[in-house]
């Protein structure tokens, strides 16, 4: 299917479902004054609690296609150089990181245009745990959004929706990645899901698993669905244990080199 | 001088001139409750206006050494690929980015094992611009900061404090990095500013600069004795023509690489 229709199918499907979200929608409609910052009254009530969303990675940090993700050489030394610096290899989608809708759409924003204001966002966590213990390869669905809106209200105008399924705990154990057959398999979202989520005005999705569709994605449908609408992805959060289902503010500290895909990023909360 | 003698150097430095820093000293000894975030009282009364302090960065952004710091290779394409995937060479200390202890001090702190609790933090600007536009290599000295005490009060503990120095502007121009006759020249803090800053319990220090030490520094006097002393640094920040001096909180998304020395980094303020 090419971009124009994916985009196409988005539109409708919205359409379709526009009713079940009017609170979202009509906060969307009203928008927010320039530069404002939806974040802001969960930031006012804050208790001062940051929780470090970032794994810590190196050349052992599991990838899609089983390569190191990183490779580091050493530049400078303390001898002779009087100081220490690596040159580094990077695969831009490794660690903790961003998938900016250039990665799956020709054309696409890249990682360092992303909005300023898109990176600090209302934190949203959407607990699929008890159902991924159960299946690995267990999606959130839209009735997951709805049980979220239901007990937390609208999604905030930005906000960024956090998938946690308990993975975050198995890094390091070769089932973040695989079945003991060594068949992929994690936890994601479904196409359905994210759907929705776009027609709530979200700006942002992130799993605590390596993809943002689930390991035995045939098609990357939310890949080629999210991305290309101009949102981005944040891929291998941790620490979403920590945090409660709303009221934490993100903080998003995507990369910026020029025309990028994406790449690690260190990402934050802030409870 | 090795850095057991640089350390003991700042340490009596400390002493001499803690009487001038009475306030913080107390703030400090009292401590902050475990996890709580000196960054919150700021926090509270944000506007919700997000300023960039980065600067997007590729193989033409100004570098120590004038050798790239970025470079590009196209791993996957759309076609045949499907998506769009860089690999990327970075020498870690390149754009907007990171000096963690472990770039100057052997043993020292790697970049991603920095205290979360000082990623949030509030930011004091000292503006020494128009000292700039006349001196090239003019330093942020003690004096800026006994003036930035007296028009603020104390520095907030694990502060960082930023060199606004006006040479973010210059950005794109040699004059960035170099006089007319290729000298390197740049402003920087002086090491007699850095002492009184830790000695005040700041947490790190920015610069709109390539280096902490200006351009003419032949010692790197501050690298040499703030690395070392457990601290940080931020280098080449953009857009400190948009903060106050006082009140706004900065997002250092220090990168997460396993021993890292620093890096590139996404950095945000909330005025």
């Amino acid at each position: 299917m090419c971009n124009i229709c994916l985009i196409e199918g988005v539109k409708a499907h919205m359409l379709s479902r526009r009713s079940l979200f009017s609170g979202a929608a009509v906060t969307a409609a009203a928008g927010l004054a320039a530069g404002a910052l939806s974040a802001r009254p969960a930031l006012a009530q804050a208790s001062g609690r940051v929780v470090d969303l970032t794994h810590a990675y190196d050349s052992d940090f599991p990838t899609f296609d089983g390569q190191p993700g990183i490779l580091y050489e050493t530049d400078k030394d303390f001898e002779p150089d009087g100081y220490h610096l690596f040159k580094l290899t990077i695969f831009e989608h490794t660690g903790t990181h961003i998938d900016a809708p250039l990665h799956f759409s020709q054309g696409g924003t890249s990682v360092d245009a992303l909005p300023v204001e898109n990176l600090i966002a209302p934190l949203c966590v959407v607990d699929i745990s008890d159902r991924a213990a159960e299946d690995p390869n267990a999606m959130v669905e839209p009735a997951d959004i709805e049980a979220w809106i239901s007990a937390h209200g609208a999604i905030p105008e930005g906000a960024c929706i956090a998938m946690h399924s308990g993975w975050s705990a198995r890094i390091g154990d070769p089932s973040w990645r695989n079945l003991p057959d060594g068949t992929m398999a994690f936890p994601g979202f479904s196409r359905a899901a994210t759907d929705l989520l776009a027609e709530a005005g979200a700006g942002s999705i992130g799993v605590d698993t390596m993809s943002l569709d689930p390991g035995n994605s045939a098609d990357f449908a939310v890949h080629y669905a999210w991305l290309p609408s101009g949102r981005f992805g944040i891929e291998g959060l941790a620490n979403l244990d920590q945090l409660p289902a709303s009221g934490a503010t993100i903080f998003i500290g995507a990369p910026k080199h020029r025309g990028g895909t994406g790449g690690p990023a260190r990402v934050m909360a802030l409870v």
